[in-house]
């Protein structure tokens, strides 16, 4: 693996040793340790869109790697002065840097810079416009896999909210499909569900209503509202919205008692999630932060050692 | 210890161990040593508050005690996505954070975040609204007794300027009192002084002029003039502002000539301070800032072996 | 050498020993190794406008060295609360940073703060106004040595494009001159000539067009283009300029078979220069940017060691 731009590709036998890699490395994840094997190795965060977690999760997967860090976000950037990302990019490797995580609104920039690349050097998404956001698939199936076993066949999934503009739920359906996955529901309002065509959601079935794609579930994946949908016409009210398609404990209470319930982050509480639902019992949000961490290490020594 | 919100509530034993703590850490501040007891932590800088100083001060704090650094401010920061700070705190502390440092315009912020954070955490306030700059005070502190000795009994303290709305007075006048303080002066034009019910200053007495309060004093705490106060109309103006309240060469006369003049930055220089005061020979204010790094690692850690 | 802020005084030994102690540190420029002689060290950046490859350069040069590096930009800067960029120096002094790296708008800058600092600090230009950048001087002509050896006396060097405003032909005219060089030639339209007084042009020819600067060349310096020379009336339109003053294949073609052509970057293709002369196999550019790393790596050590 060269360079990590989506999970389109990916056969299981590839996403299950990236997660096996991902979870042996757990133990150094949280804190800084004596497994360096990234030492000498420079990691460029290029991100070209604000971001607090995955910018943070990235930066200390790299460090507790042994790597050292260079971050650039859209400010402080050449970017400014007109220069190509891709020249950027070749700057940067001109400097010792041979790891690259990119962010971007665009979705083909971290392919573009991809194909730029010196061969030694590996790209990686960390997200791009609404296409990909592989890492997030990824320690979303890790987080799945904890709670669920290693059989993904049987799981009833359902992925819910704003699923036509998500990078996370394309990588999740893509990954969940890769795995074994046969039950898997999209629900959300028309206008937010993805078009028919979308090669990601191959397979996937819409539910009318929310109460419909909970219905027996295994596995809960919400995702987060932007608000901007409200500016587009395309959802009419938050208030709304929480009616319809946000997930109360009520609603939660139609899934499987030991469902689990993930979301990306950053919430809209009481938009598409109650509190009541975050903070409790069924909640895996924040042990999809601490996997991501591991799961960021993982993909990062993988490219550094082919 | 288990957070540093205020100084409010520490007893003089408790301030005294960590001004001992902070001077026993000096040889280590300026540059990072083989003594590196946080090595594997992670403290994270969370600065929604401009500040060149305090960030850099805690950064090297951190640094200089082996631990590993996040920082963030404002402008890349989750909540701007809408994200409530606690779940920042949370998802870092799911990254591995456990050390945060917290400024914020809003002086609730650093209690509301211990309140949420998880047992093994701690929250330092680094200036949180009018409330409280705890190791502001704690350097200050440190500074006056490497020069006036451990009895702070018999000092003559003034603290000149805008004391309504200065966290760092608050924070020095508690720290007074606990070491011991008797004569504490408050000088500032009456729009600038705090309501008489404020218990930070129970015990202090007002000075109707600068040179009243300036009397045979052996240490004159400056507070910054924020440039604001004009615009609320709290100030005349800049000048009116020097000839009545800046500490001028002449004015310092005034106090014993031994007497050593504070300032938290950064300076207005010719505003609340002369030049000739501020480079002069009983300016420790460079001091201030030495010892500000290793107030800090004490701090830290302490938070961090409790 | 206790400060570096411009070339204009350095003699051909200084020089050479900076290129010398650059060449021999490239083993460890792009990657951190076990050679720290900057370790327990503190580097500030103090970038007041914004840059990505001279401020990431300096970053990772410290950091090659084992020094710390505290970063500020702009936006951060308690500058923005008036406070002078003199007190900003001392307090990172009192901090324990011993290094600073500069870069303004301002000429004076760098100058002003290497005039305030302490006796163990050093100031390094990172470029100041249209005055110099020094370590871009020297890692040109560390490129230039690479492939030309080390007698610069018969070398004809032509520097073209918009010289008036630019540190990097200033230092790059100071450091060529030392260095032996005779044969000097400017190109660019008339408005973006230096004045015929200017010093560090002494010696140098104007070339009226491109074709005449660049026949029988060695070495093409190309300079960027502002793209607010147009909004000041200095450069009609971009089409003209790339027509009159842009480096294209066919016009390299009249420098020599093996002249090399530098670029300082950020380079606006299709303006100064074409893809194919930028990313051609007499292009250097890239091997500037590595160079840029030793280079700064051994001013740092140099500031460091006297």
């Amino acid at each position: 693996m060269r360079h990590l731009l989506t999970l389109e590709d990916l056969q299981r036998d590839e996403i299950t040793r990236l997660l096996d890699a991902a979870q042996a490395l757990r133990p150094h994840a949280l804190r800084r340790s004596a497994h360096r094997p990234l030492r000498g190795l420079t990691v460029a965060n290029l991100f070209f869109e604000p971001s607090t977690r995955t910018r943070a999760s990235f930066q200390l997967a790299a460090e507790r790697l042994g790597a050292d860090v260079l971050n650039f976000e859209t400010e402080s950037s050449s970017t400014r002065k007109g220069e190509t990302l891709v020249d950027t990019l070749r700057n940067l490797e001109a400097m010792g840097a041979s790891l690259f995580v990119v962010r971007h609104t665009h979705s083909s920039v971290p392919a573009s810079l991809a194909a730029a690349a010196a061969p030694a050097s590996g790209v990686i998404s960390a997200g791009d416009g609404h296409h990909s956001h592989p890492t997030q698939g990824l320690l979303d199936m890790l987080t799945i896999r904890q709670h669920k076993g290693e059989d993904f066949s049987r799981l009833k999934v359902a992925i819910v909210g704003d699923i036509r503009h998500s990078r996370v739920a394309r990588s999740d359906a893509q990954a969940l499909r890769a795995l074994g996955v046969r039950d898997l529901r999209l629900a959300a309002p028309e206008a937010l569900l993805p078009d028919r065509s979308d090669p990601s959601f191959a397979g996937a079935q819409v539910a009318g209503t929310l109460d419909a794609a909970l219905d027996g579930c295994d596995v809960v994946m919400m995702l987060r509202l932007q608000r901007e949908r409200m500016d587009e016409g395309l959802v009419a009210s938050l208030e709304e919205y929480y009616r319809d398609w946000g997930l109360s404990p009520e609603r939660l209470a139609l899934a499987r008692p030991d469902a689990i319930v993930l979301h990306p982050g950053p919430m809209n509480r009481g938009v598409e999630i109650a509190d009541a639902v975050a903070d409790g019992p069924q909640s895996v949000i924040l042990e999809q932060v601490s996997n991501g961490v591991a799961v960021r290490m993982a993909v990062l020594e993988r490219l550094a050692r082919r």
